[in-house]
């Protein structure tokens, strides 16, 4: 009898992973909150299996989804008007989802809001195998800080935030390196230090001395002059004036306000995806200014994966491999593995060049993360690390 | 004809005026986004006569309603699925919001979110006629910054906002005076420095010298012991250490980590509702730590609006009504003229028991504002000004 059970289970497990892989697994009654729900709130929930599932009460309501990783999973209504439902297994890490009721895209009133995606909106948070590197733990503690400014470039109270490290504001006669970081596509400037966690990461790293002990400088990567109003309707296409801002007006402000060390030695730059691809042409361009560069999950050549020529590419910045390798202290690269194109073909293009070139870098890759914020807590980790020796 | 027309406008308005006072004025098609929308957002807008018209696509809804100020409008869907509706006029301020679809309520995705009413939510703004104190403005500006602290006392990690004033980090000789600020009841530390605009405040009023440059700590009010899980359910209801977690644990965190002039002179505390009520205990508990204590829409009889026996209130700590003249510099009170009971009773029985006992106190009113963030930025404009001086 014991057999035929096990044999049973064994051939009903079959059948649900026969049909579309893992995602007909059995699910596992072991939910638990999710760690960026709002104070008190049970849902969302995350169980062993990686799956997320959802709760909102909506009596009237005809259908309810939950919208999460790209698929919109049907939730249940029970007789009190609670609507419920379970996602397929899901990347470790932090995601971007809403909730669809009737047809309106709205945040789950259970999470914490996040900006991406060009809105502030629900997060939920995967436990990984190595979230110890970015968990809140009893070290010594940096402040971030708000920071609003006037630009007279885009004429406009822009905001960056700024991680100062532990003992900053006690050692009144200590200077310190920068590191100037950039979040991505519809993103903003609170992105890194709330669910990119970086002053968690660089609390942790300085605590246990893998990093020296530096300032982090996170401003937004939109920035455009005003628009000029004429008589037609006809508006220019808007270019980006942000490397103009960083350069002229916040790198200036950050030399004053804070105790810095202003020269290219203690100044790195990095940003992810639209923040690498920008952050690449500004070291490339003020190499005088910087002398590290990190690229998380973005290249300048993006987002073509076509070979790269070095005298032509970003003006042939690319071209003198021996003025690189010992102007760029470091120059690295990271990557998720289940990032999707274009992402892979066009960092791929971009390390042959390297390659080619004789270039230096360091390539490290995110196992089993996507284009997401995983990729780039563990990109910061690890490029932070190198920075400043 | 044309008089005709006069009087026909004349008579309709009349109509609706008398149907239910103002709210059947007709509407005034002038309106504007609101300035606490989400980068990019045209909806919820207000208009001239202070009304909210929120909007959402959901087509599939069967009803939607706009949930502000106590009221459920309902919302009207063109052949779109779009649903729009309009408030009724709203009072000067900031008011948190909700929407409703189909029973459930959630944030409005036009807006941004604010922790309030024990959830982070929508939240609108009527421009008032004052504004202008509150406003962003071309005048140098302190930081925010959010420091992230572990206590011993409840056990977890908690986290206060610290504003430092312009020019804090630039005279690392200066030290500073620091004013202690306390949100109210289902709020939280970050609400005086995000809808309280508790940093433009300081940063207008110190630009136009009306207050001295000034620290401000905002911590969370609710601090609890950790619960002993005993082996029955019953468990006991919990008494707030907040008072022991901010003398014994911020208060020597921010003397140490911050440049302040460590006095009873040089350190005022205050607080809105809840936070006055707490704040009034702490002051009176501890004259050695501060010579200034400003009730913003409350104090510690509250909700009662009984006559206060100052022999009894508070363990007698107002029965010497020489000692608190001398020691308190500044014993400040405020409340908006159309908050709701218990708020006037109570404030009104404490003021009458500081005018029996001679205690000099100085009693601000917000015109036309209830029991909302309008009538506390106002106070703290108004109490800021006149401390350490």
């Amino acid at each position: 009898m014991k057999r035929f059970l096990s044999i049973s289970i064994i051939i009903s497990g079959m059948f649900f992973q026969s049909v579309k892989g893992q995602e007909k697994q059995q699910i596992v009654e072991d939910f638990k909150p999710s760690s960026v729900n709002q104070p008190g709130q049970q849902y969302p929930q995350v169980n062993s299996q990686a799956r997320v599932r959802a709760r909102i009460s909506a009596p009237q309501a005809n259908k309810v989804q939950l919208d999460l990783g790209g698929t919109k999973y049907d939730m249940v209504k029970d007789e009190k008007g609670i609507w419920t439902g379970v996602s397929n297994p899901q990347d470790e890490g932090f995601h971007y989802y809403q909730l669809n009721i009737d047809g309106a895209s709205v945040p789950d009133p259970g999470s914490l809001y996040f900006y991406g995606a060009g809105r502030l909106g629900s997060g939920i948070e995967i436990p990984s195998v190595d979230q110890d590197f970015f968990a809140l733990k009893e070290v010594p503690h940096g402040l971030v800080s708000e920071n609003i400014y006037f630009s007279k470039i885009t004429n406009s109270f822009r905001r960056c935030f700024i991680y100062t490290p532990p003992g900053y504001n006690e050692n009144i006669k200590t200077r310190y390196p920068v590191l100037y970081l950039q979040h991505g596509s519809f993103e903003d400037e609170t992105g890194w230090a709330v669910q990119g966690k970086a002053n968690l990461i660089l609390d942790n790293l300085i605590a246990s001395k893998q990093a020296v002990p530096m300032i982090i400088v996170m401003d937004n990567g939109y920035a455009y002059k005003p628009q000029i109003n004429t008589a037609s309707d006809k508006k220019e296409p808007q270019e980006s004036v942000f490397e103009e801002v960083l350069i002229t007006e916040v790198i200036p402000m950050i030399d004053t306000k804070f105790r810095t060390m202003a020269n290219r030695e203690q100044r790195a730059i990095s940003g992810l995806s639209m923040g690498a691809n920008q952050t690449m042409r500004i070291v490339m361009n003020h190499l005088d200014k910087f002398a590290y560069y990190g690229g998380f999950s973005g290249t300048s050549n993006y987002p073509s994966s076509d070979e790269i020529d070095p005298a032509k590419f970003l003006g042939g910045k690319f071209n003198d491999a021996k003025t690189i390798n010992k102007q760029l202290k470091v120059l690295w690269l990271g990557l998720g593995t289940k990032e999707p194109n274009p992402f892979p073909g066009s960092v791929g293009a971009f390390r042959k060049m390297l390659d080619k070139q004789g270039i230096k870098y360091t390539f490290y890759e995110s196992q089993a993360t996507a284009h997401e914020w995983l990729t780039w807590r563990r990109s910061l980790n690890q490029y932070a690390s190198l920075l400043f020796k």
